[in-house]
């Protein structure tokens, strides 16, 4: 007998239907002997549906206030889950985010967990429940309700199979695991039976939206394995976790892309000391993330300064940026919108040369134009054109082509 | 400056455009100096429609996630609310039934207040802001999420008045008050511009729809005065407190009615002791609920007893009665569910006889066949075929006529 987390995303409980089928899937696991602790996000399009009614009453709606009407929605299928359950006969029990001890900071719509209190979880899994926890969601030490903005019910998942020690976190979905690339691009992307959580964090992190980069991070800090796997079908999914074999270590496993990418350039800057924190401490105070930072080799003491944010951010960082530049004397501000980013990510690099040559004579070929190149370790990015992702994707696939280790099933 | 505990019905906040009416009328309360606790119920159909999600799920939802499904629908208007007053620059904060400290007992879908734990509310009011609670609902000592079931956002609302020591608990709804009969049967009734809660408890008892018993009874044990008035208009509506003028309760202040009401007559009951007992233990023990109970007089030992229930219950009424009719020898039960009640109300009755001649008289008079009466010091209750109610209230409306106290406006 173990105790497993099982997370069912939007998708998955899109309806009645769609609700009694996962409640057959956690009864299965159930039958096979195992204590059971559900995650479970909103019903399909409600929060969408929640948020545009926020927005019919208010242009600017309270954050605090927009918090408790969205936590609502993992409520309402935490509730009807357990129903289902028991209408099959299985005992089961929903809980809030509050009634399951997550406990938050008070950053209303993005709150990052604290602790867990799990004591009222793990005293109804003694009395043999299945307990099925409203995703997503947290409490304040003032009792106030709080989201966990994106990736909220997974980040929820790994964080109670971590308090409670479970020997499993699954992630169910509307997709069949991890792929070595996007399948709708490319269509020789073979899914993963396996990663290691350094990759599947530079992969999520650069744009597989499978499972969000702060979940892997939890799982990874708390060796706990988290199963990727689709909801609809009985496929494997992928396993991340922290045993990877050497062997498929030593490859580039995946390629991640990204449509959602502007820059901003400020030409002409005076390379002296404080100036990157007078733009970039302001940026961070009004909220705005910051992905990629290049600056030039300054000629005569004038450099250039290019970031990028995502593109909902661009209109907002150009007002904070606009007149710091002007005060700093830099000569002007550039932006582009219409920006992607491609990502080949494999531990396999490490200390191995060749994978950046090999990345761009394959964007070359393609005549793909690379405007800005940032690596880890473990990960090479390519800032391109958006119109030329897809593009790119296929031509790292094939380039590194199934390096992936093939998947079963 | 007075403390305020204002409730605003489903209807009233039935999309946007309503809950910012709603929020202008709060924000002129506010205007006017007083401090503001208002209670929602959830918006228009959305219980209904939640409900209808429940039995997708399952044919008999559990009552405990039932409750903890159904108290979303009041956090979703609350929320709204607040976020719509904020938006208008007024200070505002939406609390759950937990967070507003509203602690009940754990009979689910029916619970009751024990207490209410204030002190989050004080705090928000010392604040300065405008609290809005979710009504309906309440939170066990075990952290569980119960609603109140019927009437439960205007038992919220006194119950909150009640420990606050607000100077008024204002109930708006779709009505403009009450009256001297339903406006919808009786044209000519008239708006009361006052009335006591005894008499407007057995008004609301006997079908008033206009707020529930548990409402007014909370009101009289706390000596809270009610105002129920209209949320579309400006009509001054109907205050329901103690202090009735002498003149005023000397009457026949209003004609209630009910259409929904079944009877079960055992015929052929040995008289002896413990016979009643048999049959409504077991009745009560179903969680249905008996009003009106007539024993015929005894004939050679053997009695009729007849009693009735709401049309809902009164299959499952049968169910229990029968097999317990059998078993104490009764002969046969018989059931009608085509009836109804009419009712007149006033403390005016009370030692004064005539009330009851008349009102037989009246309805005599239109050929209305009485099959069961029952009174209280200040009601006479006459069941009839549920198709002659209507005119039942007019006769005698028009025998008591305007006996009730003009209202402006």
């Amino acid at each position: 007998m173990a105790l497993i987390v099982q997370k069912y995303g939007g998708t998955s409980v899109a309806d009645a239907e769609r609700i009694k089928n996962v409640a057959r899937r956690i009864a299965r696991t159930r039958d096979e002997g195992h204590q059971v602790v559900v995650v479970v996000s909103a019903m399909g399009d409600t929060t969408d549906k929640l948020i545009e009614l926020a927005y019919q009453i208010s242009e600017r709606p309270d954050n605090r206030e927009l918090d408790v009407l969205l936590s609502t929605g993992e409520v309402v299928s935490s509730t009807l889950l357990a129903m289902a359950l028991k209408a099959m006969g299985y005992p089961a029990i929903s809980l809030t985010g509050a009634q399951a001890g997550i406990r938050t900071d008070a950053a209303f719509s993005r709150a990052r967990i604290l602790k867990v209190e799990a004591k009222r979880v793990i005293k109804e899994l003694e009395k043999g429940n299945i307990v099925i926890v409203a995703g997503f969601q947290g409490i304040t030490e003032e009792m106030d309700i709080t989201t966990l903005g994106r990736g909220g019910s997974d980040t929820t998942a790994v964080a109670l199979a971590a308090s409670l020690g479970a020997e499993v976190c699954q992630i169910y979905t509307d997709v069949e695991g991890v792929y070595s690339a996007d399948p709708r691009l490319v269509p020789q992307a073979q899914r993963l039976a396996e990663i290691g959580y350094e990759e599947m964090l530079e992969l999520a992190s650069y744009g597989a939206q499978v499972l969000h980069p702060r979940a892997v991070e939890l799982g990874e800090l708390f060796h706990i394995p988290i199963l990727v796997a689709s909801s609809f079908t009985e496929k494997p999914g992928t396993l991340i976790h922290g045993g990877v074999a050497m062997e498929v270590r030593n490859k580039v496993r995946g390629i991640a892309h990204n449509r959602n990418v502007a820059k901003i350039t400020v030409v002409g800057v005076p390379d002296r000391p404080g100036i990157a924190a007078a733009i970039f401490v302001p940026l961070a105070e009004a909220g705005i993330s910051v992905d990629t930072i290049v600056q030039n080799a300054s000629i005569q003491g004038i450099t250039d300064l290019t970031f990028t944010v995502s593109k909902g951010d661009l209109a907002r960082a150009m007002e904070v940026v606009e007149p710091i530049a002007k005060s700093i004397g830099a000569r002007e501000c550039v932006s582009d919108a219409k920006l992607g980013a491609v990502s080949i990510v494999g531990t396999g690099m490490q200390n191995t040369p060749g994978y950046a040559a090999r990345m761009f004579g394959a964007l070359s070929e393609k005549n793909i134009n690379i405007q800005l190149i940032t690596t880890s370790e473990i990960r090479i990015t390519c800032i391109i054109n958006e119109a030329e992702v897809e593009e790119a994707v296929r031509a790292l696939h094939q380039a590194f082509q199934t390096e992936a280790d093939t998947a079963s099933g």
